[in-house]
């Protein structure tokens, strides 16, 4: 949830706002109770269907997804490269107290320092992988939940509304205001399904996907460390997870340097 | 279905509740023959899908569910690892008569002493534990169905609702509240199938899978007993169904206690 | 389909009915003319998707669903464990002419009879389980495609109504009740697909699962009394069929009349 | 596509056709303007989805289904016997310039014929089985594009119809007959998803399974021809292929015949 | 996308805008700010879920694939078989400068010259397959994700301008204008995704498909010749990847030929 999210939510946002507010009657589509109604229901229905602890750490994991970019794959390629060549001239204890892009990697290093066998990294940092997968799905998952749930709370209380102005058409006057506050929360949750909740499950989705992807990298750069392999070597066995482009851009560098 | 399925479902319908009650003919809200249509024919149309047994049983499966509560991962570990100690100092013998934390548990504990082979344990709880998941997934599977089901029905209730108001319009002024009783139905079965139904049936898949997962640390931590390993490596064995964060903490504590 | 199958589709049938004639003007929701639309279109649709004898045997399957109950699960291991000891005691010859609680079952007595091997007969009744399975999915897809087509054809008939009623408002004390016909065939396709088609292909699916799960215990119990095994093992392996409770209390009193 | 679909197809149209020419105002229901945006549009949309070969190409498959019905299993296996027979007779010579059933088996013929080998033949028919698929597949892609683009089309055909409407209302006798215009691409759509390209879609479907089963039963029998396996095992194989029905009455006659 | 598309496409958006322009008050369907909020608003929304570089590569891929039409099957084949000849006269040094159908197959060509192995080639050709796969495929999910915002952003500035007309029902005259601008949003949102992102994302899914099975064929071809294989067992080969009808002709052609 880089820029991208970002800039479009707030610019989506952004957007509706200032076409409520240079419209007629701006006033008319701030309506706390509608809000309450949309808002505070479908987040309690959310709540229902996960624990408390899902429930809170899906926004944990959606804001450490916004505050946190993942490392560039070249810049991370680079980075490990430079690691195998320590590793090579120093042993692997000239790693020790290096900062590092990733506190995985980190992790991953530790082990290395300590000693572990390659069997015993791949494996325990491959359950990491899956632990830190599970999590963020579970946090996709809530805000999914909250895709379905919003419409489907804001079409409740539509109907709430459109009983009340129903049962009580005495003065025509008030049925067309009426009937625009009832069709508020209609608005209020198509706006947090559409604009808010669905585009956070889906980046979440795509982030966790990089995520493991960045992760099976330093695990097999760990491995390849460990068993003493070229840094060269790692560094063309790394490239196969650059795309095309990129790869290709690589490959002259090391030609023209080498 | 612990506490945050309470909370929500109690809290949504209540915030539902007092935007009616706080609002214009709270009254007109309460009709027990709409309610009839869509609550009534709703449960039959399920039993239909369903079999007497299987019906009754998910709402069994649901209540059970939300009063019992599944041990935390943690406590689970510490009281296995007690159980691998004293069957490791006292014999399984030992162990009879301990109150344990969970039936299954329990089962698994009177096999060790009954002397089953490590063998025969797996099998026979890996079986019961296909069968708990199966007769929950059955139970979720009623309340998913009810959350399809009434919906349709409602909109069922709103169309009697409007052909018979559209076939007597006479007098203009019963119009408006004839309308609002025929939405009642469509409002009724939105209710049933998000705030309820549908929370519920999510809720039971949820903790299904939480407890076959609890089922399988079980069985991993009886076989190891079982087989008299070391309580230590059963700790660590059995860490890995922790989240990283208090996996992390459990490591700590123990390097302090080491 | 059993009784609950019967009881939740006339169940709620009747409530809907009851609900329409104690309303106003009952006679309004009986329209031939829209009855045929959506019953004869959504019927000549769901045969254009399939061909005669499928179409028609999705009737046969539906109704024998309705008139033969499944056998009991407990019942049935009880009526093997007693051929096993009749075939043990007498030898499968035996077997010959005793009544058995299902035609599938008997003929797999027959092969027993005929001296064929366990390989044929596991393979013969297997071929014979999933072309039953196969047969049963043919039927429930039928009712599957009926509750899919009867809204779009109810919302066909009513389209053609407005459209009839839009263009002809000279008298507008005619709207209202122009109207009301014309939502009668949506409300006509909904109830056929929510009340009728749906429950019914739902519950087609869940006897199918269930039958072939019991033909695949008579299949088991088959092959092992071909080869001999004791009548009390083949009960225990039997009982795995069973569910949790069930089983239970056969154990208890196996072990009390043990 | 046999006389099943022709007869579901024409039939719903006609009864479709006879509430709109028996109703009033038949004469509003045929607007070339509206049929041309959904026709033309969706078919339009449509293309654009595929390439024109797999466009025209559709219709052609959909033709050829409609025309040619698939030979009934029972004949085919009858058919097949005697070619067998005929084999083991005179040799696989003797089958030359036989009449068949149908083109696919022909093809295997001439390669038994032409002295290829058992493997050759199975594996040279298979992948003509999975080309005839894989282009029913694509005829039937193209339909089921058409039955969910085709209401897509008429919404908004309506939409542009109101839009018009509400635009222009200064004669208000003028509305309703302005609408009853919009609402007619609705209709359209709505018929041309249901009651004629989402059927022909499920047919083609259907109609490509038994396909590849019938071409199945042809390689089966044909590689046991070529291997000069006897005729009346070769017929007892391809029973397997019959519904349980036709197996008995089948059985019964070789029974009675034996 | 080649010609089918953009006949489908242009055509289609044609058809809308002549019924529109010959229809009554064309110039309402023009709305700046309407068409703001569904352009703007639904792209902005699409960019939420994906990064800056994915969003702008999926126009790319668009725009490439409406430029290049990939080589039909038979001219690749007989490509492919020009170079074998060449490579088994010549060597593989012979194929050096060669002008290439496409940049895929130039690539190969190069490793052959260099003196690949066959195993290398062949592992390093697939993983570009899949990389240009995923590259297609991402794309495609940008154009599905703008078909499924996009009558979202329709519906929400409908909602809008519904809320602004409502609570402004003073001048009964301009309640008509009004609601035809709130709908206006609605239709555009509707031809956006049924008639521009829904077909593009289908088309690049289709030439995904058929990208992959063109590199399949070449990677095969080129593992062949790099082993030497007689160039008329490689077209034989090859000729697999032909539909029924054209490799008919090509054996015929053959035939004639040889």
């Amino acid at each position: 949830m880089d820029f991208a999210t970002l800039i479009g939510l707030v610019g989506a946002l952004m957007l509706i706002a200032s076409a409520v507010i240079l419209g007629v009657s701006p006033d008319v589509f701030l309506n706390p109770a509608s809000l309450l109604i949309v808002v505070g229901g479908s987040l309690l229905v959310v709540l229902a269907k996960f624990s408390f602890p899902q429930f809170l750490d899906a926004f944990k994991v959606a804001a450490r997804a916004f505050k946190f970019k993942l490392p560039e794959t070249q810049a991370s390629i680079e980075e490990l490269v430079e690691i195998a060549q320590i590793a090579r001239k120093e042993g692997v204890l000239g790693l020790e107290g290096r900062e590092l892009s990733s506190p995985f990697l980190a992790q991953g290093i530790q082990m290395l320092v300590d000693g572990q066998t390659a069997d015993t990294i791949k494996q325990l940092l491959n359950k990491e992988r899956l632990m830190t997968l599970d999590h963020n799905r579970s946090g996709a998952k809530v805000f999914s939940a909250l895709a379905d749930v919003a419409p489907a709370m804001g079409m409740i209380g539509t109907l709430i509304g459109l009983v009340q102005m129903l049962s009580n058409m005495e003065d025509p006057k008030s049925i067309g205001p009426a009937m625009a506050v009832a069709l508020l929360t209609t608005l209020y949750g198509a706006m947090i399904a559409t604009m808010i909740a669905s585009p956070i499950a889906d980046k979440l989705s795509l982030r966790m996907t990089e995520e493991a992807r960045m992760q099976s990298l330093y695990i097999d750069a760990l491995v390849a460390i460990q068993e003493g392999t070229n840094p060269r070597i790692i560094e063309q066995m790394l490239s196969s997870y650059l795309p095309p482009k990129e790869r290709a851009k690589n490959g002259e560098a090391e030609a023209a340097g080498g």
